[in-house]
């Protein structure tokens, strides 16, 4: 036989099944599936892609499609008793496009394809409903005319709205037959008139339009554009699927719905979803009616019920995962339109997995891959009570899970003072700095109304796993005036409000919230992941108690301490200051002789949280501004604490201002200028980890000097953090203490020359926040007003500061831990950006062989769960033998 | 024989010459070299690099090496008839050390050694000048004492001040020999006290105290650190000379001096130098008495002139190059003590060239070879008068060279308005913005407080040709009270100044310029240049003006036009300000549509002024905000010239602002956000195009989109440019005008995927000032406060913002060029950069590949240059047949 171009289905057989997805789509193929295994599918055909890419080839279709098609047809009229065009009893058919992915841009369903002025005649007859025959016939010319003859659909709800007016209907349900088919009447000659084209009345005619749009559809620049940014092939190809239509609106025994083969929400082993009777598919996504819970189906059409049990059961065991149906019920007989792998909570999604493997229905294995690491987040935070009544004045960006209710307090001194005794309060900001730390220290939760998901305020959030929505660029802040301004409400300093970090939703009043639950099924799964991945995960954290909670998620070390924030906690702030703007190194090395004592004492409850672990701490690395006064008001009060002239020193502080901070004085070049300050910060960590040492607990520090673009740079910081590591030693005795000193890789340079910085590096960490920010040339706080539109568009196929960037940030990666360790084999290299706890980040970190991720606390078991992944990724699956052997007839 | 460690010259013999360079160091060959080419030398000898290399090892001498040095002193004996030693008739030497590579670092000059107390006698006897000999004794143990035994200098002239004091005597001449020996034993006592060890009597002690100084002198910190920096080995280790000392300070026959065998400044063949009777070289450097001109010889010394004379000759065509040459004359004999390669101006080196060219020395090779490209900047611009007296308040960065006076103007409003109406004068500012440029078009010199060598007005000046000093920190600029403050004086807007941007000069008052001079020889030499490069040469140019200077210059084409100049001009900024400030993209539309003639006019005048050669044009760049007024006084003013509320205004111009507008939204982001925007711009250019052709000149238009980070940012600006191009033609007509649409690579994602980006790009040009900046995460207008420092110590070779950094961003050049030529086979690759015009810069873009560099106009014949010199350094280079005939017993 010739290529095969047209596969049917129906009677409870099939030519394909699911095995045939790229050549028959998902959706063909599933139908084809369903219908082979017995389970009740209307009849019909699927056109392959192999079609699709004859026809993207010569603009025409191989000579022998028309008589397959026919063929296929003829067997579809068989099955059913009807005729495709017959006036007495025409066969109706729907027409879908389906791909072996999904893709945006692709046309859209045709239904009731097949009627015209004399089909539509015995439509009502053989449905003894003749406003039933002619709303079918309304809404297929609708369709038709939008999607196949590319009128806007407007014109259509204008032209309806009309002729509701002039019946004076209410609903569409309130139009009689005849108005109906006066709207047949006007919506095609609005076709004709727009297009200059007929109307196709032959159902043929309908037929192979509709084949064509939706050959068609694969080609149009939304749909070229998305492939070539995701990567997919032109001559993938669509498939075309054309089926029986059949109606859940004939009545009180009819109904359409759709099912979950266990709840979505919480992986509960019970067929969930809803139904509608008298209804089509459409009219539950309109919203015109409330659909019923599906239990009411059990009492309402209990033969169907029962049907739908026992299909909802097969193709669970068949495709061994949680399925998601669409049904409808005609005149009693159930339909399955629809079977796909269910969309669930992250709750649903752990529940299900686990009992699954307990069912055998599959091995630990695939329940390891089951579950979304990115999800995970879900559980680890409190959420709003779903129950609640909510107003909501914004949404921003969900930056940081969680929710949070609060006093809302504008100003970071007052939210720490009021915080640290005991109240909650929300800090809103127009946009965060570190200046605010101790005020988001204190708050329950942040929301600014400028920066991105990576903005400051997000990534500290993230950090402390504390709730933060970010950008809600719909809130108007007036920090002056204590009050912001938000959907025509203006809110007070003092005044209540709820944050939900989930959803990005700004909600006025105080909402309650409910305390995440760590499940048994959790840890089973987190424990079955443990044992599957090779990438060891650690967290960031710069507090004793940042420490603790990613110690508690499960990291093997710190990955990321940054000693910054230790410099504005409370009374040191004006020490630093007064070590920026010394005059002279004697000056600079007395305010730091007084912040070496708080700094050590930081590093000591650091060191004791993570007795035996590795803790990576990282030297000074923001510019100096950012420590210094910004306003009039604080310069003058510190120049009143310092006895400092003002002006001379508001002379200073503009000196230090920079027109690119971060492409400026900043990491190892401030350490390269003021070689006092590495020197006290590496005497504090020294003289911390004896200390701990002392105590009985195991120290492993590993210091890490930022921002390398040179290898000497390197090579001279470690001159003096060795010089000072031996002092320590010398004074504190006993055996020297093992440690490490390294560097982040964060510029385009330092991963170019990566061999020659591993000469004297003792590891490497991937700063891939800053090294997306230089190989892009772009600044995270600046990219909100272009990202999010490349991101939409198409032009980036995702946010490079949440998904690492593979083919540009990603090659660097690659060059620098591959010359890293040509230099130096076996050299530790980890990464400890945002990317650490990006799920599909780490797949890549472990396929280039990186040694560890390390990510904010909470982010640490997706992080896990994903570095599980990438193992199992990278070999084959075990599948559960006993799913094999309780489901022998499906395999 | 086994190895030799130690080469003798001396009585017209030698056991090397300057073959063995690496050997026997630079000084030691050419010592060598002169004595065997029958020059008069002192006898000596060289302790070669082995020795070094032997010493570095093991911390100890090879066996057979203190035998060998005592046989090649014995030979000095003998030459010089006297004893190292002798207590009668003493022979002296001077120690210095050697490499094949200079170094800073390494141990300077020891004179006089062999004296002691008992020889010291025997010196002042054969001498029968007492004070002469207890004078050499005394520079001997101070020179000693410092460099081998390491006692500050300072403390030997503290020391001698008070003994000075103590014998009333005014200068050390008046020191009497007695005070003299008195200055010795104080000298010996110090060192021993502050060393704790005895000062050598034995001259053999003293020789090899000084030989290990020298070869530890190789292996100090600072030497490490350069070597590392300039990749030079370790093991490549220095030679010590010693040499038997002769004396100028030994009476009215006696004498010193410098020679150059042809005038340093003009490139004359004559003699050229000066020399003083009765001194040592130390007193012509130290600059107490002034030395005469070396014409005065003739009379003063007849016969040692005759000798010196002939020597000269001898020795410049011997090395075929101009030499720079020190002698001594002791008691009417003549002593050659150095040779070697004169240093030059541009003018003598150009004219030297040429000139030895013509006499037969060297070939047109070598010519082309002889002259430093990056020296002809000085050839280009006009002067000061040497002549003048000047006062100099403070000394910048020479940004950009020249020189001029002119009446001081902060605003660059009054700037533009007196400098148009043809007054002089000069624009000085805290630092310039793009808001600037109409004030420096329309000044004589720019004086900036801040900024480095690639700050803006040091990029724009050097554009212009315009000479601009930059970063002069200590200039302290008040532009609200029009005065700056600098070396003391106070001067106030309307007094005059005077710029030197060779030197980076600030000059109270008005000094006198000269103009350049292209002479006959730098033609000559331009022309064997061109005929020799493979690399061609654009110019960067915005104005037809510059466009034709560039062209004036020999370039060869436009390779960068930038076009945000033209926004700033009269009359456009307010349309450019509306087109940012539109609230939707109709008004943006008609402000663009007033912008569309003037921009279509800039585009006429340059490409008329290039007909026939190829003009990239870069499509808008800066971010919107350089657009925007920025103080309060200006935004007031432009709300009330377009009808807005200025509150709003500010607002408005407020969010516009970017926390780093390097890595903002900017290049051809700005264009994705606004289609408008390179829709207008490139309907200006083909405009101009087909009315330029129109008047039967050939215009050849490269359009360039900047800051591409992806390919489909490219891929979709290309769609917008090809089809703005089509609408065009067909209103235009005739022959559809070739063009190519290509890109900057800028950012390190765009050499990483380039060769995505040559799918569909036509030519590349890597915009290396911006791939710099984000290599090394460094913005060049931060980079004043820490870059300098980089520089001098030795962590950076060099400000890569001036010379391409070859092992980081040249990586990316070189990746980016290969992978955008393997997707598409003889893509047209340039560079735009400031590196354009940087000669050593030219000769890696030259081996990378590249088809053009582009520089500002000025830098044109420099890149010319290098570009032939790149050639040469690839392949053989022929030498002049016609040398080698003259001259056969030299070869």
């Amino acid at each position: 036989m010739a290529e095969r171009y047209v596969y049917s289905f129906g009677g409870g057989e099939a030519e394909g099944g699911k095995e045939l997805k790229q050549l028959l789509g998902g959706k063909g193929a599933n139908l084809c599936e369903m219908t082979r295994i017995g389970v009740p599918v209307p009849p019909g055909f699927v056109l392959t892609t192999d079609v699709c890419r004859a026809y993207l080839r010569d603009r025409s279709y191989p000579e022998e499609l028309r008589e397959a098609v026919s063929g296929s047809l003829k067997r579809v009229e068989a099955l059913t008793g009807k005729g495709f065009g017959d006036e007495d009893d025409p066969l109706l058919v729907s027409v879908r496009s389906g791909a072996s992915v999904s893709m945006p841009g692709m046309m859209d369903t045709i239904l009731n394809l097949g009627l015209n002025d004399h089909t539509v005649e015995g439509l009502a007859r053989q449905s003894g409903d003749r406003r039933f025959a002619f709303d079918a016939y309304r809404r297929f010319v609708q369709m038709y005319g939008n999607v196949v003859m590319g009128v806007p659909n407007h014109d259509f709800e204008r032209d309806l709205e009309r002729i509701k007016a002039e019946e004076r209907a209410h609903e569409d349900t309130d139009l009689s037959a005849d108005a109906l088919a006066r709207a047949v009447r006007i919506f095609r000659e609005h076709v004709e008139e727009v297009t200059g084209r007929d109307f196709p009345s032959d159902p043929a005619d309908q037929l192979w339009g509709a084949i064509d749009a939706v050959f068609d559809s694969w080609d149009n620049a939304r749909a070229r554009a998305y492939r070539r940014v995701h990567n997919i092939p032109r001559d993938l190809g669509t498939a075309v699927n054309v089926m029986a239509m059949v109606f859940g609106n004939l009545g009180e025994s009819s109904g359409t719905g759709v099912a979950f083969t266990r709840d979505p929400s919480t992986g509960e082993q019970t067929l969930f979803g809803e139904f509608l009777v008298n209804a089509q598919g459409e009219d539950v996504v309109a919203g015109i009616r409330d659909p019923l819970p599906l239990d009411r189906m059990r009492t309402d059409l209990p033969d169907a019920y029962a049907e739908l049990n026992e299909a909802a059961s097969t193709l669970e065991r068949h495709y061994r995962d949680v399925q998601d149906l669409e049904f409808t019920v005609e005149r009693g007989t159930l339909y399955m339109l629809q079977t796909r792998t269910a969309k669930r909570t992250a709750a649903a999604a752990v529940r299900s997995a686990v009992d699954m493997e307990a069912e055998g229905l599959i091995s630990r294995d695939e329940a390891v891959l089951r579950v979304d690491p990115s999800q995970l987040d879900q559980l680890l935070h409190p959420g709003l009570d779903p129950e609640a009544e909510v107003e909501v004045l914004a949404t921003g960006l969900p930056a940081s899970p969680g929710a949070a209710a609060g006093l809302v307090v504008f100003n970071p001194d007052e939210a720490a003072e009021r915080g640290t005794a005991g109240e909650d309060v929300i800090l809103v900001r127009r946009e965060t700095s570190p200046e605010d730390f101790h005020g988001m220290v204190a708050a329950r939760g942040i929301l600014t109304a400028r920066g991105g998901m990576t903005s400051h305020a997000a990534v500290v959030a993230r950090g402390m796993g504390k709730c933060c929505v970010a950008g809600a660029r719909n809130v108007r802040v007036d920090e002056a005036y204590g009050r912001f301004e938000a959907g025509g409400a203006v809110v007070e300093a003092g005044d209540w409000i709820t944050l939900d970090g989930a959803t990005g939703r700004v909600i006025l009043g105080r909402v309650p919230t409910v305390e995440p639950q760590m499940s048994e099924q959790f840890r089973t799964l987190m424990k079955w992941a443990d044992e599957r991945r090779r990438l060891r995960v650690r967290a960031n954290a710069d507090t004793p108690h940042d420490a603790e909670t990613g110690r508690g998620f499960g990291a093997e070390g710190i990955g990321l301490c940054r000693t910054e924030h230790m410099f504005f906690e409370d009374g040191r702030i004006d020490a630093v200051r007064e070590m920026i703007l010394a005059e002279n190194p004697a000056d600079r090395s007395a305010a730091l002789e007084r912040l070496l004592p708080m700094q050590r004492a930081d590093f000591v409850g650091i060191f004791r949280a993570m007795d035996g672990l590795p803790v990576t701490v990282r030297l000074l690395d923001p510019p100096l501004h950012e420590f210094l006064p910004y306003g009039a008001a604080e310069i003058k009060s510190l120049a009143r604490k310092t006895g400092q002239d003002p002006a001379r020193l508001r002379a200073q502080v503009e000196a230090h201002r920079e027109s690119n901070p971060m492409l400026g004085h900043r990491g190892v070049r401030l350490a390269m200028s003021l070689p006092e300050l590495p020197r006290m910060q590496a005497r504090a960590i020294f003289e911390a980890a004896y200390a701990v040492r002392q105590e009985g607990m195991e120290v492993i520090p590993e210091i890490m000097v930022p921002l390398i673009a040179t290898e000497e740079e390197f090579r001279r910081q470690k001159e003096i953090i060795d010089a000072v590591a031996a002092e320590v030693h010398a004074d504190a005795g006993g055996e020297p203490l093992p440690y490490l000193v390294g560097t982040m890789i964060e510029l385009p340079r330092a991963a170019l020359i990566a061999d020659r910085i591993a000469e004297t590096a003792e590891f490497f960490s991937f700063g891939t926040n800053d090294l997306t920010q230089t190989t892009f040339g772009l600044s995270r706080d600046d990219a909100g007003s272009f990202l999010p539109m490349y991101v939409e568009e198409g032009i980036l196929s995702a946010d490079p500061f949440q998904t690492l960037d593979i083919d540009g940030v990603g090659q660097l990666v690659e060059m620098g831990t591959r010359e890293g360790r040509r230099a130096r084999p076996g050299l530790k290299v980890g990464v400890c950006g945002e990317h650490g706890g990006d799920p599909s980040s780490v797949i890549f970190f472990d396929g280039v062989g990186l040694d560890y991720v390390s990510c904010s606390p909470y982010r640490v078991p997706a992080a896990r769960l994903a570095a599980a992944q990438a193992t199992l990724k990278g070999r084959p699956v075990e599948s559960s033998e006993r799913a094999t052997e309780k489901a022998p007839a499906l395999a």
